[in-house]
């Protein structure tokens, strides 16, 4: 008789987004009169610029001629966005990432929920905590974690690292040393940034004790502030010590379209084992590259046109983001995030644990967050708002909310 | 220091078509004045049918307004999609398949490979020999399979079913119980095909046994003759033993738009664990959707416009088949597969194994083919050649070859 992977009965409870989507869809089914805005999961709303319609549009034309049809895609992405994702997000920062280095994704979930693979189960992870749970659950899946403490809600196997208003939301060294370390800056869910010499630290740290850092920059494209780096690979060291997750879906929209990569410097090995070379296996082997379609979507990203569209979309989120947290000042929260980032933290109300105000603002003001306990212990007592909502939806929560 | 899963270090050389890819340039680099014919991968070369253009250009139209604009995809497909796969290809043929027993994903290639994930690792699994390369090697890359011996090249942990000329290309049941079976029907590589009665003894035998099939119904378009199942849901009891595997790729040219689906009832059962419980966690946790546009794209195919289209691009590969075949018979090669399937499966000549089989192929009639030992050692003296070239490049191909 077959068995199943039990690590996965070990999960307590269904993923946050598909949790959070149940009781919104339970509430409004018993209040169908009530309007509810969303501003939980970090998903965009307004539509894709001009230039990747237009992308698209063509790209779509040449799958429609033998002459331009393009089949099976190269394992590790076109040759044309792998260089264009190379010289701007890289080179021109100083940051020296080659095109072979790029490994084109259908997002960067994907990739962080499948990159642990590469590894030993008996490795040992550290995440911030609070954190985006598909870090910590696909290790569960893997059964790297150990077991789980419902008291804490902490997994015996994992070194979490505390993000909390004492700290700046930055996490510090662990005491602990381990193996993998992923760390998302700007920060999912807390909105927060560490500096360039702060993840130099880190840099330095994992090179030092033999680690590698998943370094997770879905968010870079919200930078305003100097002196917060767009890449782990500004930092000196870097490339013998990280893996880099991107994402097309917050800076260009692509939460429906799917595009993401993840960058593995050939100097990154374990002993004589090129990380590189395990990737490109595993791509090789379990994945059929992205759409073409969505390849050159993602070429269109980089053009001038798509640049200066994509600067102005990002302008009306964090324009939102602003809204979000100068209304929730005003209405006497304590708010921190959402300068670098698309994402405001707020404290909840004395008394008030993450899902009872998560109930309370859906009941009382038709709005949706997220839980902060649903990112990890440290989030309890803690709120996630989404600058990506329309500006009149962002506008009327929060008057909703200041009406409280 | 962090270690890494060492399994992907056992993996002998590198994935089949990154290989012959490989080969293939380094000739062409020596040989820049030769046409290559390529026969080998199985990539579609037709263009994308006009109903299908349509609904991605309508699509993409879509996403250029915040009307019309689609974000996260629901993490199992949009209804839409889904109940068009269940009414079309499983309750039409009097299968019993709801939408929501049917997972959208990215295709076929990924789901084979991720669906190991949601079992034990101590799992035993059952392949044809000769397989599609991906359903070893992603239990390879999990520790699923022993130790390798190069000399017979097969896995310590793996029961090999041999097709053969001797039993007609179709897998006997195996001495040793497997818990998890791979079939692939209409089969890649040897195109050949088992009939209903025939599948009924494996789904009785895995519900007696208590193993679960994972069945590959990629090529089940290209069926011609009756009698053969275009799912395993038409046996009765595959419901509580059976995950099946669909693709988009074959029957509508998606090979570089990516859209597959995967069937898990909600019968089959381990114990009280459901799998399609499992396989939803994991969708949840590590996926995102297919892209919006390539799920309308889909939803295209099964409209009466894109059906008559798909119809006669399936016989336009069809007709290249009947091409290779006639051809390979009347230059002497032994053959079969290509009446169910848009692959043929040749025995080599006397003395040549598959891989010089494949260097004298290319070099003599600048064909590329796939080496039969590639996908097995029971594939050795057999070479696959696809019908998924233009009818001009195919009738050039053969033409070459007859000249031999």
């Amino acid at each position: 008789m077959y068995k199943i992977n039990d690590n996965y009965l070990k999960l307590p409870g269904s993923y946050l987004f598909s949790t959070i989507g149940k009781k919104v869809a339970a509430y409004s089914a018993e209040h169908p009169e009530k309007e509810i805005i969303r501003l939980g999961i970090g998903d965009v709303t307004q539509p894709l610029a001009p230039a990747i319609i237009e992308a698209l549009h063509k790209a779509v034309d040449e799958m429609g001629h033998a002459e331009t049809f393009h089949g099976y895609a190269p394992d590790l992405g076109y040759e044309f966005l792998r260089k264009a994702i190379a010289e701007h997000d890289f080179q021109a920062r100083g940051a020296d990432i080659q095109a072979d280095e790029i490994f084109v994704s259908d997002g960067a979930k994907c990739d962080a929920g499948n990159i642990q693979e590469i590894f030993s189960t008996d490795n040992k992870i550290a995440v911030c905590d609070p954190v985006y749970p598909v870090y910590v659950d696909t290790n569960v899946m893997a059964g790297r974690t150990g077991t789980y403490d419902p008291k804490t809600e902490t997994w015996s196997d994992v070194i979490y690292m505390p993000c909390t208003a004492e700290n700046g939301f930055a996490p510090e060294l662990p005491k602990e040393t381990p193996d993998l370390i992923y760390l998302c800056f700007p920060n999912n869910p807390t909105g927060s940034t560490i500096t360039k010499a702060q993840l130099q630290e880190w840099v330095d740290y994992a090179n030092q004790v033999g680690a590698v850092i998943i370094y997770d920059a879905a968010y870079e494209a919200y930078i305003s502030e100097p002196d917060v780096p767009h890449t782990i690979y500004e930092c000196e060291g870097a490339r013998t010590c990280a893996i880099e997750l991107r994402s097309f879906s917050k800076n260009a929209g692509f939460t429906g379209v799917r595009l993401g990569c993840t960058v593995i410097p050939k100097d990154l090995k374990c002993g004589e084992v090129s990380l590189h070379a395990l990737w490109a296996r595993r791509h090789g082997t379990k994945y059929n590259g992205a759409p073409y379609i969505v390849q050159r979507a993602g070429e269109a990203v980089y053009s001038p046109e798509g640049q200066a569209q994509l600067k102005a979309q990002v302008a009306y989120y964090m324009n939102n983001a602003k809204t979000i947290l100068e209304g929730l000042k005003s209405a006497g929260y304590t708010v921190s995030g959402g300068v670098n980032a698309p994402y405001i933290w707020l404290k909840t109300p004395e008394g008030m644990d993450s899902w009872a105000f998560f109930d309370y603002l859906l009941e009382n003001a038709g709005v949706v967050g997220t839980p902060g306990s649903g990112f990890g212990p440290s989030g309890e007592g803690y709120f996630r708002l989404t600058a990506f909502g329309s500006y009149e939806n962002t506008v009327a929560a929060l008057e909703r909310i200041q009406k409280l």
